[in-house]
C-alpha cells in the first residue's frame, strides 16, 4: 500500500499506528533519522517505515520520507466523513430561502443559513453553523460545529474550519471623541483562501474597508487572532495564541510560532520564521528568524540571552575594577537604579 | 452630507471608500497629516478628505478630523441591521414563559432565553444566543451568533457582543484540600455597563461574590480574558489576548496592547498605557506608560534594550580592562554562569 | 452550619458574603492572616471567619481554615442546578436513535448528541452542546452552553466544561510538500479524567495516534490550548491564555500562571511552578520554580533583571574605566550595536 522496499520476511498484522514510545504490538510506527535510534530499540510496534541508511530489526518498509508515507497510512484510521457529518440537510436547519445549499454534501442540525449565502459541491456542515447573509462557501469544505461567518465573507474550497472559529467580527476600530470611543464602521469583509485550515476558536476579523485575507493553503493553530484588514500570504504556518494586529501583512510560507504578538502595520518577509513568544513591533525581512520581545535575529537573542546571565557577575568585576582604580564613588546612584521591583512579582506570577 | 469645505471644482461620482493605498476610482478616501503625503499623490480614490493644512490634486472636502469623517462616512456601507439581524421573534426561538423580551426587535432562529430574563427596547439577537436565568439586557444592543450569558448577569445599553462572547463563566478559584483542589463557588455575576463592546470569543467571569464590571464605554477586542471580581473602568481599551487576572482594578481610559497579562490583585490607574506583550505583576500609577515582562516605564525599557545589545561588547571590554589590570581569575564562573540553554530552544521555537 | 468555635455573644442576621472590603451591613467575611488587619478594622460586615490568633471586634468564628470555611458557606449562594440546568430532555434535542443518554438528569434545548454517544448518571448538559458520534460521558458532569466535543473522545466523572470548550479538534501537524502543507491525520482521541474543570473557550486537540489526556483534579482556565498528545499530569491548576505545544508532558501538582507558552516535546517536572508570561522551550526539573522568555530559575531571574537595570550605568561606568586606561578605540562598534530598533516599538505598542 505503501509502495515502499518491504524489508524483513514477516508480514505482520497491522491494526494501528502509533509514535515509536506509544507503539503496542500490532501498531505500525515510523523513524525520520538517527536522533531515534534508541526509541527504535525500545519500541513495541510490529513494524516500523525506515529512510534510507537506517536499518531496523523489526519488520520495515524504507520510504525516502517516512513522516509521509506514516501520514499517509494514518488515513486508514480516519472515522468517515459520512459518520462525523452526516449527509443531507437535516430537518432542523433554518436555510433561508435565497440561499443556494443544493451541492451541499451535509447541512447538520440546527445549522443557520442566511439570505444569499450559497456554497459548492461536496461542502459538508456540521451542527450549529451560522452563516451571515451573502456568505459564499467554495466547493469540499468542512465546517465543524459552531463556525460562525458573517455577512459577505467569503471561503474558499477545501478549506476545513474547526469548532468554534468566526470570520468576519468587526474589525477593532474606535476614535477618542468627545463622547468617548467612536466606533469606525467595519464594512469590509474576509477571504479566506483555498486549502486553509484554521483552528478552534481563532478569529478573522472583517476589514474596515476592502479585504482580511488569509492566503491559499495556510494553517492557523487554535485560538488565533487576525485583525482588521491583515494580509496572509500563502503557506504560513501560524500557531495557537498568536494575534496580528491590523493591517499587518504576513508574506508567503511564513512560519509563527505560539503566543507571538504582532502590532499593528508590521510587514514580516516571506518565509521568514518566529520563535514562540515573540513580540514584533517593526518589520522583518524576508528569511530572517527572530526571537524576543522586542523581536531581533535569533543568533542574537541567544548571545544576548546568554551574555545576560553573566552580567551580576560582570557587575562585581566592575566593581572590583573600579576599586582598584579608586573609583568608589557611584554606590548612590546604583541604589537608585535597582528599586527590586520583582520580589513582588514573583509571588503575583506562580498564582495567577 | 459631511458638512465641510468643498475644494476643487469637480464633483466626483463615490461609491466605496477606503485608505489611500487601496483605493480604487470611485473611492472616497482620507489623508489625516503630512506623514501619508505619498500615498495621496499615488492613490486612486476620486476624491479625499484633507485636514486645514494640506491641499490635494484631487476634489477634496476638508474637515478638522478627517478620520471621523471618514469613519461617518462608512456608515453608508454598512449591511443594514434588519438583513443581519432580521426582525421578529424566531418561531425556533425557545423563550422560557417567565422571560420578558416584548421590547426585542429581533431575536434569532435558536436563541435559548432562560426564565427570568428580560431586554430592552430595540435589543437585537442573532442566532444560537444562550442567556441563563435571570439575566437582564438593555436597550439596543447587539448579541452577534452563540453569544453565551450565564445566570444572573447585568448588560447595559447599547452593548455589542461579538460571536462567542461569554458571560458569567466561573472565576478561576480553587483551594489545596486533602483530597484535591477544592473548589471555591462563585455567587456572583458580571456586570456590562452602557456602550461597551467586547470581541469574539472573549470571556468575562462571573465573581466570587459580588460583581465583575467593565465600566461604561468600555472597549474590549477579540479572546481576551477577565477574571473575577476585576472591575474595569470607563473608556478603556484593551487589545486581543490580553487578560486580566482576578480582582485586578483597571481605571479610566486605560489603553492596552494586544497579549498583555496581567497578574491578580494589580491595580492599573487613569489613563495609563500598557504596550503589547507586557506582562503586569505590580501596580501602575495613573498616566504611566510601561512594556516588558515585568513592565517597567517605557523609556527606562528602550534604553534598557538598547543596553543589552552593547553587552557581548561590554563583557569583552572589561575582560580587556581586566586584562591590563591583571585580573584574570574570573574565567571560571564565567563559564558556570553560561549554560547555553538557548540553543535547544531555538529549534523548538522555531516550530511549535 | 461552619462547625466553628463562635465568638461575640451576638448572632447576627447573615444574608450574604463578600471579602472584607467589598462586604456590607449582613454579610459574613472572613480572614486568612495579619496582613489584613487594616481591612478587617474598615470592613462593614457583620460577622468574619477568623483563624487561630487572629481576633476581631466582629461576631466571628473561628475556624483553622477560614478560607475553606468561607467557601463552604458560599455554596449557600448557589443558584440551583436545575434552575440553571432545567431537569428532563427538552424536546429540542436531537438525539441519536444509538446514542444512551437514559441516565443524563438533563439533556438542554438544541443539543445535539450523535451516534453511539453515552452518558453517566446525574450528568447535565445545557443548550447548545454538540457531541459527535461515539462520545462517552461519565457521571455528575456539568456540560454548559455550546459545549462542543468531536468523534470518539471520553470525559470521566464529575467533570465541568464550561461554555464554549472545545475538545478533541485536529491536532495542528502538518508536512511540507511539494503541493504545500500535506495535513497529518489526527485520528487519536481525547481523554479528559475524573474531576477535571475547563474554562471557556479553552481548547483540547485530540492526538495524532493515541491519547491527549488531562488528568485528574486538574482544572483548566479559560482560554488555553492544549495541543495533540499532550498528557497534563493530576492535580495541575493552568492559568488563562496558556498554550501547550504538541506532545508535551506536565506532571502532576504543576502551577502554571497566565499567558505561558509551551513549546513541543517538553516535560516539565511534578510540582513545578511556571509564572505568567514564561516561555517554556526546554524541560523543567521537578518542584522548579521557573520565570522568563526562556524560563530560567525565578530567584536568578530577578536577579538578572535588577542587574539589567543597573546596565546603563554600567555602560558609562566601564567607558570611564576605559578612559583612565586609555582605552577609548572602540566607539565605533558601540553605535553599530545600537540601531535603536525600539523607537518605533513604542508608539505600535502602546496603541496596537
Amino acid at each position: 500500500m505503501l509502495q515502499g522496499e518491504l524489508i524483513g520476511g514477516a508480514d505482520p498484522e497491522i491494526s494501528g499506528a502509533a509514535g515509536l514510545s506509544d507503539a503496542r504490538a500490532g501498531d505500525l510506527s515510523f523513524i525520520t533519522d538517527n536522533s531515534h535510534l534508541e526509541a527504535l530499540k525500545l519500541t513495541q510496534a510490529s513494524a516500523v517505515i525506515i529512510p534510507p541508511g537506517i536499518d531496523s530489526h523489526l519488520p520495515a518498509i524504507r520510504l525516502s520520507k517516512p513522516y509521509i508515507g506514516f501520514a499517509d497510512f494514518l488515513k486508514n484510521f480516519e472515522v468517515s466523513l459520512d459518520r462525523v457529518f452526516p449527509r443531507g440537510i437535516h430537518e432542523t436547519a433554518v436555510v433561508h430561502e435565497t440561499a443556494d445549499v443544493s451541492e451541499a454534501v451535509s447541512i447538520g442540525p440546527y445549522c443557520v443559513i442566511g439570505a444569499g449565502c450559497s456554497m459548492g459541491q461536496g461542502t459538508r456542515l456540521a451542527d450549529h453553523v451560522s452563516l451571515g447573509p451573502d456568505v459564499t462557501i467554495g466547493q469540499d469544505c468542512r465546517l465543524y460545529s459552531r463556525v460562525a461567518i458573517r455577512e459577505n465573507c467569503q471561503v474558499g474550497s477545501r478549506v476545513v474550519l474547526h469548532a468554534g472559529v468566526c470570520l468576519g467580527t468587526d474589525g477593532f476600530g474606535f476614535l477618542p471623541g468627545p463622547e468617548g470611543l467612536k466606533k469606525i464602521p467595519q464594512v469590509g469583509i474576509v477571504l479566506i483562501e483555498d486549502d486553509v485550515e484554521i483552528g478552534s476558536g481563532s478569529c478573522v476579523d472583517r476589514a474596515t474597508t476592502g479585504i482580511t485575507r488569509v492566503g491559499q493553503g495556510t494553517k492557523l493553530d487554535n485560538l488565533v487572532q487576525v485583525g482588521h484588514n491583515v494580509k496572509v500570504g500563502s503557506h504560513c504556518v501560524i500557531s495557537a495564541h498568536t494575534g496580528i494586529g491590523g493591517s499587518s501583512i504576513i508574506g508567503n510560507g511564513v512560519a509563527i510560532g505560539g503566543s507571538v504578538g504582532i502590532a499593528d502595520h508590521v510587514n514580516i518577509g516571506d518565509g521568514a520564521q518566529i520563535a514562540g513568544k515573540s513580540g514584533m513591533f517593526k518589520d522583518v525581512p524576508a528569511g530572517a528568524t527572530v526571537f524576543g520581545v522586542p523581536a531581533i535575529d535569533v543568533k542574537e537573542s541567544f548571545r544576548l540571552f546568554s551574555a545576560m546571565r553573566k552580567l551580576p557577575e560582570l557587575i562585581r568585576k566592575v566593581r572590583r575594577l573600579e576599586g582598584s582604580a579608586g573609583a568608589s564613588s557611584q554606590t548612590s546612584s546604583e541604589s537608585k537604579n535597582n528599586p527590586g521591583p520583582a520580589g513582588n512579582s514573583a509571588r503575583k506570577g506562580d498564582n495567577p
